[in-house]
């Protein structure tokens, strides 16, 4: 078809029959535009993943930037390695350590924040159709790259503790039997993004298990594993495969995400081909970040501040807990994390998260819907509460909000029986809104 | 085939029989290995691309970004928005005025180096085995992206003035008789890597027309275009054609390469394609880049900066031209470039620069072979030389050794005929060189 289409609020696009067919999966979010409106400081966000960085020494950050520069600036900022600062991969095999994880620097290679890692990964893998395995909710961030790349995601069922492993290998027995064979297991074992749940220590050894059998990569994806409220780190499943599991890390979370430094630890094949990959797409990633966070590892408590950063999000977490406690109608149900950014909330049967989410935000609320976190439709039930970004009082609010929407839908049910449709998201939406101004609701 | 096959110095590639099929398309320089020998003190490097750094007011750009950090690190280290933060798009648009476009901020997406710019327009448009259109030679990066998209680059005839418009017009017929359309071509209009050529005022008028009547989109990679030795910035393609020309802009020669900072600017629906693929690969460029380039812009004197680069290349491109007629045997030709980092140097007639590499690299200078400019193994009799990186002095020093190592081909093709083989890398090189510690000869 060369009849040329229009895209909204814009000139018709000349380009319409000469995109690659890869382009047709990289579809903007139904819901930006809403989360432009969420941006607005009366509506309390419990949307975005943003971690919160008022809890950085940002004095003592400047001061060793600004030597870094003196000092080193002709090197700071530099072209670099494709595979990333030396000192930095081996400062993060120091990191990796603390989950159980014995890596040498050159299994590291330093990426664009994990996303661009992940990004890697599937490109390095996945031709047009290949089979992903991914837990049931996922990431949203890592389904976008894999509709980038024309996979064809296969949800497995998660429980509260994490991925089941017998859901895992009926999937893995139905993808052979359909005459396929999937590229990797995308798994976030620790603290889920949407989830909120943590994989037994268990389970570990069991899904490692299946997965040697069945010969399948792990890609595990674990930026909030140093975020967890109580005890050590759990062990992460690269620390007893590292032959047949990619490791995923950041500091987006443990330091900042404006640095966009991430890494993936690969087997050695591997990790060549991430290096090529990672050069034809970025030649390298910026040295300037990357020294900025080895000299932050180098010269500040970087261990105390990761306990700071727990204990802020613990406070979070226990005001969403306990607010969800206090003001949610019953047949609401929710997780109980204890780590990480998120508690996956589903809602009394028959409501609609998606349809809900614009009296949300017209009620002064934002969530992420279910469907978010699905390649497949599913996920209307559900939603995603972030704490990590405001405060305990406005968590609180918020969450007295969201209850009394839920509960004005169950009204209207009770009334009318049926699913009660949302307002239409135009209706709160002001002409002109910066659709793509606002962070994505898919950050972190 | 599943027999799995060894990498050079490693385990087994336990992942062989699994990646995807444009892998295959990405594959380490053969040369990768003679530089990191290159990159050793006592040899001269005429083959990377770096831009020197010294000249950089190193002292207040600490200070600036340092309060960057202390006043808005909240902001600075935080996720941004997928298209690039929305001052620094408004101070590129002052920047590309003084090449003569007229853009506005929201048709700029800023990317991880002008580099991630390639990669992304590719993504959107390039399907497996589809044309792109691009000089002859071109830009080894671009070449690089291509194959990984696994696309069938056509190279377009240039000289002295740069593409030559009845080339194209030829190329574009071929590529439509051969039942196929290009979907773009890649060019770099000014100073020219790796020739060092302009395309004249002309010409451009020229080029643009064909492509509006072929419908041809052109992407114009402009990284030296500020950096000409004579009067004022050439009109960029983009001044002249908003909406058939994707315009690709970098900090990277301007200011720094190791930020990562660069941009795209693209017709309003392509805009939109180029920032989910953007979202999809790194959520978003780096806040903290983009802020330190936008506070830079903002404090510091940027255009007497670009000045005084102007000024030091200017030197060491007189030191190159210089000692090469001073130096090089005859029948030895090169460009005469007004601008930029590189000359290009066809060797007398039976030599072949690659071949002739390691020769060169025991002789103690390093360059880029012809071939790594081409997609398809021509470019052999030719090499391209950097004047941005070394001092002057190094310059001729580098060019006397070179021209030494010249002499010694011609007399031994004088005494024995044919083409001389080179000595095999494995000579100079130490076991176990890091091939991919030092950057790649394709940086920049």
């Amino acid at each position: 078809m060369n009849v040329p289409q229009s895209t909204p609020g814009s000139r018709l696009d000349n380009y319409v029959d000469r995109y690659a067919a890869r382009t047709a999966g990289m579809t903007a979010s139904e819901v930006r535009a809403l989360f432009a409106v969420a941006s607005r400081p009366e509506v309390v966000s419990l949307a975005g993943g943003m971690p919160n960085l008022h809890a950085l020494p940002m004095d003592a950050v400047g001061d060793a930037v600004a030597r870094l520069i003196q000092e080193r600036g002709t090197v700071a900022l530099q072209y670099g390695s494709g595979q990333g600062d030396e000192t930095l991969r081996g400062q993060i095999c120091d990191v990796m350590r603390l989950e159980g994880i014995e890596a040498h620097p050159d299994d590291v290679t330093v990426t664009v924040g994990s996303q661009q890692a992940l990004d890697l990964v599937t490109r390095i893998f996945v031709d047009p159709g290949d089979v992903i395995l991914a837990e049931a909710p996922s990431y949203v961030g890592a389904l976008s790259t894999f509709a980038s790349y024309q996979a064809n995601v296969v949800h497995v069922e998660m429980d509260d503790d994490g991925l089941v492993p017998e859901h895992l290998e009926n999937a893995i027995a139905a993808v052979k039997a359909s005459g396929k064979r999937a590229k990797f297991l995308y798994t976030i074992p620790n603290f889920h993004n949407p989830m909120g749940v943590c994989l037994s220590a268990e389970r570990r050894v069991r899904i490692l298990e299946i997965c040697r059998r069945a010969d399948l990569l792990i890609v595990e994806d674990n930026p909030y594993g140093l975020l967890g409220f109580d005890g050590d780190p759990m062990r992460a499943l690269r620390a007893d495969d590292s032959d047949g599991v990619v490791y995923l890390g950041s500091f987006s979370k443990t330091f900042a995400p404006g640095l966009r430094v991430g890494w993936a630890v690969a087997p050695h094949a591997v990790r060549e081909k991430l290096v090529l990959a990672a050069e034809a797409s970025v030649l390298s990633p910026p040295v300037f970040s990357q020294m900025t966070v080895s000299t932050y590892l180098e010269t500040q408590p970087w261990r105390a501040q990761i306990k700071n950063y727990r204990e802020m999000y613990r406070e979070r977490r226990d005001a969403m807990l306990d607010a969800l406690k206090t003001y949610m109608p019953p047949g609401t149900t929710w997780t109980n994390p204890s780590g990480g950014f998120f508690v996956w909330v589903t809602l009394p049967e028959g409501l609609d998260a998606k349809a809900m989410l614009p009296r949300a935000v017209t009620a002064r609320v934002a969530y992420v819907p279910g469907t978010a976190f699905y390649a497949d439709g599913f996920g209307a039930s559900s939603m995603r509460l972030s704490f990590c970004f405001p405060t305990p009082e406005r968590i609180r609010e918020g969450v007295r909000r969201l209850a009394g929407v839920i509960a004005q839908e169950l009204e209207l049910r009770a009334m009318f029986g049926g699913t009660p449709g949302g307002a239409t998201p135009g209706a709160v939406l002001p002409p002109g809104s910066p659709t793509t101004q606002a962070p994505g609701p898919d950050l972190a």
